[in-house]
């Protein structure tokens, strides 16, 4: 049987084109594409290692994982085509996986497909915590802002029994050691699944090419921008709870999946798996904005909105006012605009080479 | 860029799973299924001939092409699968592409593949009138119950100053001579870039496997069990016109892209493409159902209108009450239930296999 991560659960953003969707809210993921656009056209140059002339049928295959629904994802493949097609000089066929979970909107992403594009684009749903190929396989396997997801809340967050419950928090930034502990626990565990899978699904030669949203390692999690913000919407949760709208113990139930690594926590992982090669690490920081604080906290909002609007929704039901919600997070943000502006964000890019097999 | 048969209209069954879902009105395409699985048993053990030690990555591929919501899609692709296994008694790989048009209800069909199959599922958006693959890349290519779909309504059946027009109906059932040959040629016509785009993604050596709801070719048009239930949805259509409540003009504008082919048609276009072996062709007829009438004519009219529904919608406009329709039709099927029980079917069942190259 296929392993397909059915253990791996899924909060899809939210599909469609409406004003809360992903598709409208991805600029800042635009951004990063954008940023690593030039880093990933020389690690395909310099770096990709495969013997071309024997492609079976002359076909170049790529996935993106964690593709949501697009545009950002179809940028990111066009960049990479871009690249391999400068390098070799030469006519591929392309054959391009989109994947994210089986939740996934596919349908808004497959009608998006920019119509011009030189490949056969398939869906593959699934979770990249588990195997999605066969056996070497793929040449290049791309992520961008999906590998932040983890595959579960760690147990002992939702245990009332343990040191690391996580009572009237949503997420790890102010939360107990031992609540963190458990957090960096899930995300080396997520990461050896994904790399395990990986190391089988991309021959020898061949890239990976992962971008995450995450920190400098000496940054402290307590002023990763992103956290910042998941502490204010907890605190608009539980002030819900104290006015009798929502349970206190719901909002106890309720954590967020998401992580924010340093590039040496990824590193560490990659040495453990030992298939890879680390060809470039590279920590991009967050431009600051520089629009008005009205703006900058609206657009915190539906950003947030956009990623967490499935996760809310499936854990305090469809009634759960929403709108009301995100009014009182609103509100948060503009009182709290300058401990938010000290925040820090950076994307941790790196760039893996799978090791010819036996070395 | 990659042909991807852009030209094709789509016109998707209804996704999803409510009462007139295709997913709840597909048993009689799995009656087919299970006739045919012997059949193609047969066939993968004798006929199918490829080198299974130069298989890249042990990884064996294969298409559903037209494969709707499922579950009948499931059903046929692990039958391949069972006899592939029963015939190399070995390990593979597969890697299962299943295909429809961009606007099939993908999100419905991933959300239903079976959790235990062993594997790799991949969604591909596209028309099979088109290219779908990279040169030489699938071993084993089926389609079942979706070739009778044109790629358009032939353009002189829309022409008010072509002999061919077909004003007040809505097939080519009991339409003239030249009408009747408009559809022929576009059948031909779409089977030459189906077989032409087949022909360049199947391996020497690997099968197509194809079935058609169709006819035997001494069996008249007009007595296909079908085209008689469309011509009575046309006269539904026709008295809703003579009401007022739609205008004469739509319907004579309206026109269903389906057609029901003969075993020698098919075979036509086969030699005509050159690229394939006949292996073997079987007309199936359709069982009668031993049902009550009142049971029958309620099967016809939803399994109907799962077909046809986005098709009416989008060219009667959203507020068409197709409630309606289909009462009026139900009814004309209770009233010609004796003419329908004359009407016959086949399903024209075809194995081809790709010649190598070069000969
Ligand atoms: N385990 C998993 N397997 C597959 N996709 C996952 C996943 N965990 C999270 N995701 C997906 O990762 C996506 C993150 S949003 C990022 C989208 C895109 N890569 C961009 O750069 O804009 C979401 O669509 C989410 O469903
Ligand atoms: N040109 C085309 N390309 C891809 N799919 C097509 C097509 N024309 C029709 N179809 C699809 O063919 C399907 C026919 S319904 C048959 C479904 C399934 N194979 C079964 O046996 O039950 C529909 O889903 C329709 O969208």
């Amino acid at each position: 049987m296929v392993e397909n991560g059915n253990f791996s659960k899924a909060y899809p953003m939210k599909g469609g084109d409406g004003f809360h969707s992903y598709s409208n809210n991805s600029s800042y993921q635009r951004e990063v594409i954008d940023a690593v656009k030039e880093l990933i056209n020389e690690a395909i140059v310099e770096k990709l290692d495969i013997n071309i002339h024997s492609l079976p049928n002359k076909t170049f295959k790529i996935t993106d994982m964690g593709c949501s629904v697009g545009p950002n994802t179809f940028i990111a493949i066009q960049n990479i085509i871009e690249a391999v097609e400068k390098k070799y000089q030469t006519q591929f066929e392309y054959q391009v996986f989109f994947n994210d979970h089986v939740s996934n909107d596919f349908n808004t992403l497959f009608s998006s497909i920019p119509p011009n594009n030189n490949y056969y684009p398939m869906g593959l749903p699934g979770s990249f915590h588990g195997r999605l190929f066969p056996n070497a396989s793929l040449h290049i396997m791309n992520s961008s802002y999906a590998l932040q997801w983890l595959s579960q809340v760690p147990k002992e967050v939702l245990d009332k029994s343990s040191p690391a419950w996580n009572k009237g928090k949503i997420c790890y930034t102010s939360a107990g050691d031992e609540t963190l502990k458990a957090y960096t626990e899930q995300f080396g565990k997520d990461m050896d699944c994904f790399l395990d899978s990986r190391a089988k699904e991309v021959v020898p030669g061949g890239l990976l090419l992962l971008s995450f949203p995450g920190r400098l390692s000496e940054t402290p999690h307590s002023q990763v921008y992103s956290n910042i913000a998941y502490d204010l919407l907890g605190s608009s949760l539980m002030e819900m709870a104290h006015k009798g709208i929502i349970s206190e113990e719901k909002v106890d139930d309720f954590n967020i999946p998401v992580y924010f690594t340093s590039p040496q926590e990824v590193e560490e992982a990659v040495k453990r798996n030992g298939c890879f090669n680390i060809e470039r690490v590279v920590c991009i920081p967050l431009k600051k904005s520089q629009s008005s604080n009205s703006t900058k906290a609206k657009a915190v909002s539906s950003h947030i909105r956009a990623g967490m609007e499935s996760l809310l929704k499936e854990h305090f039901g469809d009634e759960f006012n929403l709108d009301q919600l995100f009014e009182n997070f609103l509100q948060k943000l503009h009182e709290n605009i300058l401990p938010l502006q000290h925040g820090e964000a950076s994307t941790v890019f790196l760039i893996l080479k799978r090791k010819e097999v036996g070395r």
